[in-house]
């Protein structure tokens, strides 16, 4: 599953936001088909913005959709979806979140099964080393980034 | 409270995207001295958002601040928040939220509470007045928006 589409592209988005200097978190969306809806990382530093975080520059990116288009839709991220990122999975009723690692950070994962959202974690080498370098070098903007 | 100026503000946004033509649902988020750190309303319809809703807009044009600001804050909104706006007020720890009207649709009132937040609705004519004249003349906006 380090190997589907998807998954790729989560982790590709978030080192093209390590090389920006953001907060390196990707995600990406696909369909029950298989289709990547869209793709998109942490927004914090390269637009000043509270809301883009990876998940939802993702959702944002895939563009207006009907409710029908998320149906068996899979959300890859690279790091545990923090509680708005969660909610904007149940929001739109996606199958399934797969999650690239929690030992940086868990979220609503628990809540995301409670609401019937199939859970994976893949404890991915390559996302923690990148969440690892940054916290290191900017905690604290890791901090801004989950309210702490 | 009806008279509170960060629910006026909400209000005032609700009803400049129905005249838009928007899904007519606003936000202000106002911090714990009493000072407007933003507003906005839903864009979907106006910019093909899948993600700013009234209180993501609020939130995003408020602009990156530290965790301290929010502590303390009420966010208004003149419809009862989904489950991603739900999220967005948890993940950046508001004090409370005060909801406009819940007739239309309930959200997260009840997992607002139980993560600590405290939550107020208004039961406000007006904004169930817009609510049911816009869902009267675009059912699938609407729908969308909701996920359904
Ligand atoms: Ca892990
Ligand atoms: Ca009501
Ligand atoms: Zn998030
Ligand atoms: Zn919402």
């Amino acid at each position: 599953m380090d190997s589907d589409p998807g998954f790729v592209a989560a982790v590709e988005e978030a080192k093209a936001g390590f090389e920006e200097g953001g907060v390196p978190i990707g995600a990406c969306l696909v369909s029950k088909e298989g289709k990547i809806l869209g793709r998109g990382r942490n927004m914090r530093v390269q637009k000043k913005s509270a809301t883009l975080h990876a998940e939802i520059s993702t959702l944002e990116n895939s563009g207006r959709l009907p409710a029908s288009a998320y149906i068996g839709a899979t959300m890859y991220t690279s790091l545990s979806p923090c509680d708005m990122c969660t909610g904007a999975c149940i929001l739109y009723k996606v199958a399934r979140v797969v999650i690239g690692e929690n030992k940086t950070f868990i979220g609503g994962e628990a809540y995301l099964k409670q609401r019937g959202i199939e859970v994976i974690v893949l404890e991915n080498k390559e996302c923690q080393d990148l969440m690892s370098r940054f916290i290191e070098e900017k905690p604290n903007v890791w901090n801004e980034d989950i309210g702490e």
